[in-house]
């Protein structure tokens, strides 16, 4: 494509863009697609011939963009938000159209500082000390992946084989995926059960380290979560780092949603013994508003991280290495992205009173959705609203057990199939619940008036007639 | 912001890359930044207050630009080739644009099938057979990663801290990172000599693999590579096939440069007996043109890498679950960006026969440089020219050892330092070289030429005077 179409077309696609993000509250949230739909009205071979990129436009507004669910809809109340500020698109954009990468400093010497710079920044801004330093990796997965992998070589050597990992019964799948891809095993991971708010049990920890040293095994790490996916509970940071730190086990915070709301100071509390904390992982692009993906990991061994995760064949080495960082060795790919525009872009575009006032926001939305649970019949609030997710269940007299996840289960399936707001459940004590993430960027007090609307007259159109075959969740959710 | 400020910033946004894209071969190829030089222009703390975006458009134009090196530069010889073709970048925006994820099918269902059509074209278009299914990663050091992972898995058990990686002395350093990642050990991988051609020897893989079995330890994998990074040298897949076959061990095929030739039919011997193998690796966003990052990895066993890399926990299940593919079960990171928007937009854009016609060019224009170099007093070409990197070396009468690396380095580094053209040096059999590495998208016969007039005049001049200080590599490469 030559610059000159690059250009033509690309107007019409910000305009679609602009177009789409201006419209997106006339969609259903989640897509009415079946399993198979969007493939069948796709050529199953590659076309030979050249197509105009006008037939490509036609297929995404005809094909594509029926199969979404959307999650810049500002209904969106499903998993955590993930915000993509249109500042921050832009950013995303001119890295994109650049097509520079960094695989070492040399290799394009801004997609480094400028990383550097923004990773600082945010370092400020969520009350860090200087005793850290950041990357930008891609999701929260491989930031845990890296920490757990560095973890391992710090205890390794005549321990290997006996290494433990502790996390907390509510701590999120990706830490046991990273243990198993780390090696460790997959009966090296503790599931340390929790309190009745949710967070990691410190007392249990310490239990669960001492018969794991009584059984000749070698505590290797801990993974503390800062706002868990379920509940956004919060683990209790310093007890654990004193209990890691008499074991000299490695303490890896999961703060990948809350970590954003460290910008305000009113929620630092949630990370009291952050100091003491060995690595740590937030993501922008959740709540913050950073394009996904973009991922920061802060750790306070550089020297540490670079030992482990460098590599320097001769293709790589340029006479500079001395003097700067190559942040291919502060995570897993060599070749990376030059993510940190759209964070960039994103602050400056926001400010940080900005984007404090937008979380403040989100917050008093979740608390006043809160009080409005709390006094309704047959409505409960589940846990701890900290944040902006508010875990509730509505409990009609007589329902219990199965039946009451049965239930759970179904008037969120018809608010999703509605298309007016999409919700992910989760379980909370065994049993399932309905999850409301607020947090979108567009996401105003109104639209959380009207889930609440919705879930009052999807619970009670349940209860007023029988089930119908339709109603009934296939699966175990929706 | 809002969308119609997205809407004007964005239209100034696609004039700005596309003048860039236009007018790039005006700017010098690599970064003349010095370290540092970049971050000192940027503020050290992040602004309190919104800032314009115009200051950033500004920022970018003054601090940002003069710090890149610029890959998409019909002059830029160096790595491998990263190319944006500017219909792939469309592809990325719609893709940034929209802001869905892909957490599991339900989340978007369009990510996930157009993802299993585009894998599905690409595996037409390189002649792999139906019993392949793939998935887009974000690079080959990732792809391995899941690899060898999945090798590990397959032959642990009683077998777990005694395996064994192989993979010739030429393979890429994310191989050896990938098996440290997994925890194979440092000593668990072995770098099998090469032959003359700096291909793998089979032979020697199989008395390696004999001496391990000896030792009482396990064959668990052999990546074999197709193209590698120094020379785009072709293991002979066939025979390590039949090795591997011996010791039931994976093989992996890392093709992650030289796989996008295998839409060439003429090409596909460097493939011969890919199909024993258990995984391999393509990277789109190499030669192909698909905007970065964008890396095929294709499986035959889709339900042993779902074994092993599967999560479910209860917040991310669905009712369609049992139809359908959730291809976080297939990578690393749990969320996942629509990439498979940036390949369809190229496939189509380009078609399979302008995909082709493409890298014929850049294949004659590596054979042309290859014949100039074999005509040139003092000019020794040291591999096969098997794709489109040309090794060379400039080796004037008396100049041997590290004297000659010296001028080797120095003259490599001239050509750097003048902007004109971009070149990574490599080691090969002990020796610093020049790799030319051709194939950017808008890299013409001209520009080879152009760089060939260079190379020739850049020797001269160092051996026409004595080296000054300022002409000296300051470290071991440029």
């Amino acid at each position: 494509m030559h610059s000159d179409e690059f250009r033509r077309l690309g107007h019409r696609l910000i305009d679609w863009i602009a177009d789409y993000r201006a419209s997106i509250e006339k969609r259903p949230v989640m897509s009415r697609a079946e399993p198979g739909e969007v493939r069948a009205q796709l050529p199953a071979s590659p076309p030979d011939q050249p197509e105009s990129f006008e037939a490509v436009l036609g297929d995404l507004e005809r094909v594509i963009v029926p199969g979404l669910s959307h999650w810049q809809h500002p209904s969106f109340f499903a998993y955590f938000p993930s915000n993509s500020e249109l500042a921050s698109v832009l950013g995303d954009y001119i890295s994109t159209g650049l097509g520079v990468l960094g695989l070492s400093w040399q290799s394009s010497p801004a997609l480094t500082e400028l990383e550097e710079v923004v990773v600082g920044w945010v370092r400020q801004m969520i009350g860090l000390s200087s005793e850290w330093s950041g990357v930008i990796q891609d999701t929260a997965s491989t930031s845990t992946l890296v920490a757990l992998v560095c973890a391992r070589e710090r205890a390794a050597g005549p321990n290997a084989g006996r290494l433990v990992v502790y996390a907390s019964a509510e701590s999120h799948s990706s830490v046991a995926k990273a243990a198993m891809i780390a090696g460790f095993g997959r009966h090296a991971v503790r599931q340390i059960p929790t309190d009745e708010v949710h967070a990691m049990r410190p007392d249990a920890l310490a239990a669960a380290m001492k018969t794991d040293v009584e059984h000749d095994l070698v505590p290797c790490a801990v993974v503390a979560t800062t706002g868990t996916t379920a509940s956004t509970a919060v683990d209790p940071i310093e007890s654990i780092a004193k209990i890691a730190g008499e074991h000299r086990a490695w303490l890896h915070v999961d703060a990948a949603m809350a970590g954003s709301a460290m910008i305000l100071p009113e929620c630092r509390w949630m990370w009291n013994g952050i100091e003491a904390a060995d690595s740590l992982v937030l993501n922008p692009h959740k709540w913050m508003g950073a394009s996904f993906d973009c991922s920061l990991y802060y750790v306070r061994d550089v020297d540490h991280l670079l030992g482990v995760m460098s590599t320097s064949p001769s293709y790589l080495r340029t006479r500079s290495d001395q003097q700067v960082n190559n942040l291919r060795d502060w995570g897993v790919p060599l070749g990376r992205r030059f993510r940190a525009l759209k964070l960039w872009c994103l602050i400056r575009e926001q400010g940080v009173a900005g984007l404090q006032a937008r979380l403040r926001r989100d917050v008093e939305n979740a608390r006043w959705l809160e009080a409005e649970v709390r006094e309704a019949p047959a409505w409960r609030v589940l846990a701890p609203v900290s944040l902006q997710t508010v875990c509730v269940r509505h409990e009609p007299p007589g329902l219990e057990g199965e039946a009451l996840d049965r239930h759970t289960l179904a008037w969120v399936d018809r608010i999703n199939r509605s298309g007016a707001a999409y919700l992910t459940p989760a379980m909370l004590d065994g049993r399932w619940m309905a999850r409301v993430s607020i947090g979108g960027l567009a996401t105003e007090r109104r639209h959380v008036e009207s889930l609440w609307a919705l879930m009052r007259r999807e619970t009670k159109s349940d209860s007023a007639r029988p089930a119908r075959e339709s109603d009934r969740p296939k699966a175990e959710c929706s």
